[in-house]
C-alpha cells in the first residue's frame, strides 16, 4: 500500500488540481490532500474557508476510484518545523507530490521523497487566473469541476471575493 | 440532506464514540467528526497526533453506511471565538451533538441546535479509562474497534503513552 | 493631573473592587481600569467576556466623580514583557495600584511606582466567593453593585457559569 | 436604546473620523469605537499605540453629547473569527458602521446590520494623507481635532513617525 | 568532532546540572545547552529569564575545558514539532543527553540518538529543591556553583522568587 | 565592565558585520550579538536557521579577543514590547549599537543608550547583496569571513537559497 501527499491551497480546487490528482492516482493507493493556509479566508489570495475547500474536494473526488483524505493544515509561520507539522496532521505518507521549490527543499531536508510533474506549474498559474476571472465577472466555471462550482454558488462565493477585492484598494 | 457535527478529542477513538456515531447515523445523512485539540500529542491526556486519529476514525468507520468527514480542529484558546473557528474548519452542518456543558453553551449562544444523549457521559469517562489501562499494561483492546488497535500497534502507541506517563512525575 | 492604573480580572466587578476604586479616587484625577485576561471567557475562573466586563464597570462607575478608562488587556503569557504590553494598551499613568505580589514585582522591576492597600486581599478573595455563590445558586447580588447584577441578568450570566462549572468535572 | 459600533485604526484620529462620529451620533444613543490593529505601533502604517489612540479619542470626544466606548481590538489574523472576536471585546451593539468591503462582508455573513456612508471613503484616504504630511514635515494639525494634536505633541509622535519612516528603506 | 545537546530549564543552573556537564564533557568535544521554556520567568516554577540563565551558565562553565553554546529555546506548545524546533535553534548535534521520558520519546521518534544517565533523576529533583530553599529562606548557595549565586544576588533573585511565590496563593 | 548589544539578522554574518564587531570591541568588554528573526529560515530574506547563524558567528569570532554571546531573538510581532523581550533574552547590557531608525527609536523610548556608526548603513546593504550573489551564482565568498563560507558549504546553503528564490515567483 502506497500513500501519497499532495499539498495546495485549493483556492479554489480547479481542473489543474484535478488533473494532477488523476495523474497521482495511477501511482498511489491512497492520497492525502493537504489544504494549506487552512486558517486563511476572505482575502483575494485565499477567499474560501478550510471547511468550504473540504466540501469542494470531497464532492469533486466522489467518483474517483481512490481513497482520499482532505486535511486542513494551518500555517505555523515557521519553515523549519513545517514538515513535522504536516506529518503530525496527516495520516502517514510515503511520497510527497509538489513542484513548489520551497516545499521540495523542506521535504528533502527532512528526508521525504518528493516527486515532481510538469503539470504542476500550469496548475499553479491557474489558481490566480480563476480568482481573477471571478473578480472580473468573466467565465470561471469552465476552469473548475462542476461540483466545485455548486459549492461556490451555495456560499455566494463570487460576491464574497468581489467584495474583498475592493477592500485591498482603500486600506488607509 | 442533514449534516451533523460531533466533536471529541478521540484519544483514542473507542467503542463509546463508535456507539455514539452509530446512534447519530440514524438521524443524519452526513457527519463531521471534529478532532479537538488537534495540535496536542505525546501527553497522557492527548497521546496521539491528529493524523493518527484521522487514521483511527477512517478505518473504524469504513464499513458504516454514512458519509463522514474527520476534521482536525486546532485549539485557539479562546472560548468566545470557538464556534466561528469550528464553522470555518468544517463543512456546513445543521445540528451539533454533544453532552459537554461548555460545548452546548457555546453552540447555543451562537444559535446552533445541539442534541444531547445519555450515552455521552459514559463515552467520555471511557476515554481516560482506556488510556489508564494502556499505561498500566492492562487490557484495552476490548474497549476500541479492532482497526483502532491496529493503528495504535503500528505507531507503537502503547510505548509512547507509557513513556510520557513517566514524564509527568519528574518535571524538575 | 495624576492618573492611576488598577488591574483586575473583574470576574465580575464586585463591591470589593468598588470600594478600592472609591479609595483610589481620593488620590488620583483619572483612573485606568485594566481588564486582565481579556481574551478569556466561559470558564469557571473567567466566565464573562471583556465586552461584558466593560459594561459592568462603565455602568457601576457612571455616578462616580472620576474620569475612568476601562481597557481590556489580553494575556501575552510572558511575564517579562507584561509591563510594556500594559503600557502600550493603556493611557499613560503615574502610579499603579495592586496588592498582587507578581504585579508589584513586575512593575517595580520596570521602575513604576506601586501603591498597596489592605483592602486588596479581601477584595481578591471576594472574586471567587461571588462566582462560588453564583454556581451554587446562593445570594450573590448583595456582593456586587446593582448595575452589575443587571448586566449579568441581561446576558443570562448565571446559567452560563453554572453550565461551564459542570464541564470541568467530565473532561475525558 | 441603540448602540452602534464603528471600527477604525485611528492612526491618528482625524477630522474625517470626527465628522463620521458626529453623523453617527444622530442615529444612536451610544457608540463603541473599536480601535483596530491595537497591538501594532511604531510603523509608518500604524505609528501610535492603542493607549495613545484611546487618549486621542477620549479627549476629542469629551464635549460630544454621546456615550462612547473606545475599545482596543487586537488582530487575530483570521478573518473567519473576526466578528466573534470583536463581539467578545465590545459591549453589545445593534448596528455596525463601515464602508470597508471586507468588514461589511464579515459582518453581513454573521448577520449583523451594517450601515454605510459616502463619507467613509474620504475619511479613509485622509488617514494616510495625515501620516504623509507628518513624515514630510508639512501641516497636519489642520487635519486633526486640536486635542489630538496635543496628544501627538506630548508623546513626540512626529519624531517617532519620521524615524520609523526611515527604517523602511534600509532593511538589509 | 562530536557535539552533544543537553536540554534543561536551568531554574537555576545548579550542582546537579554541573556534574552532568562534566560527565558529558568526557564524551563530546562541544556541547549545546538548550535553555528550555526560554520565554518563561517570574514564576515559582521558572523564576529567571533566559538572559539571566545564559549568564549563570556562561560564568559557571568559564573554566571548563569544553566549547559550550547556551541556546534559549522558546516553547512552541506542540510536542510534535519540538525536535524540529530545537534543531533549527541549535548548532547541529550528534547525540542528545536526557533522562526525561518525553524528551527521549520525541528524539527517538525523530531518529536522534539519546544517551541517559543515572545522574539525571537526582539532578531534576534538585531543581525544585533549590527553589524551595530560596523561597523558605534556607541555605541554597551550597547547591549551586559560586558564580551562579553571584548572578542571583546581582538581580535580587531571591526577593523576586519569594514575591511571586506569594502570588500563587491569592489568585482571585 | 561594559557590555554592549548589537542586533542583526546575520543572513549571513558577513564582512560588514565583522568590521562592526571589531569596531565595537574597542569600546566594550563583552558583546551580545542578538540574532533577530530567529524563527525565520528558508526564505530569500532569511535563508539560514538561528542555529546555523550561531555557528557562523561563533566560528567567525573565535580568534577575536572579546567575550561574545550569540543570542537568538524570536520575533514577537509587536514593536511596543520588543525592548522588554530583547532584555529578557539577553544578558544585561549597558549600551546598544544600531543604525536602524526603528531600533534606535524603540531603545531610546525605553531609556537605553544607543550608539550609531557610519559603518552600519554600508553593512546593511551588504546583506542583500551577498544573498543576491548567492542566488545568481556569483562570487560571495569574498564578502564573508572564511569560517562562514565553510558553514554555508556544510549545510548546502547555496542550493537552499537558490531553490527558495524560485518559489517566490510561482505562488498561485
Amino acid at each position: 500500500m502506497t500513500r501519497g501527499f499532495y499539498i495546495g491551497r485549493f483556492q479554489p480546487y480547479h481542473e489543474g488540481h484535478h488533473r494532477m490528482v488523476e495523474e497521482i492516482a495511477e501511482e498511489v493507493d491512497e492520497l492525502v490532500l493537504g489544504i494549506g493556509s487552512a486558517g486563511d479566508s476572505h482575502t483575494v489570495h485565499d477567499p474560501f474557508t478550510a471547511g468550504e475547500r473540504i466540501m469542494m474536494i470531497t464532492k469533486a473526488l466522489v467518483d474517483l476510484d481512490l481513497v482520499t483524505y482532505p486535511v486542513p493544515i494551518e500555517d505555523l509561520e515557521r519553515n523549519s518545523v513545517w514538515v513535522s507539522h504536516v506529518r503530525s496532521m496527516s495520516p502517514r505518507f510515503d511520497v510527497a507530490y509538489s513542484n513548489n521549490p520551497l516545499v521540495i527543499q523542506l521535504f528533502e531536508e527532512a528526508g521525504v521523497e518528493v516527486r515532481q510533474s510538469d503539470m504542476f506549474n500550469r496548475e499553479e498559474l491557474e489558481g490566480s487566473a480563476v480568482r481573477e476571472r471571478m473578480i472580473e465577472g468573466e467565465d470561471w466555471r469552465s476552469l473548475v469541476p462542476a461540483p466545485v462550482a455548486e459549492v461556490i454558488d451555495e456560499i455566494d462565493g463570487i460576491q464574497r471575493l468581489q467584495r474583498v477585492a475592493r477592500s485591498d484598494t482603500n486600506d488607509g
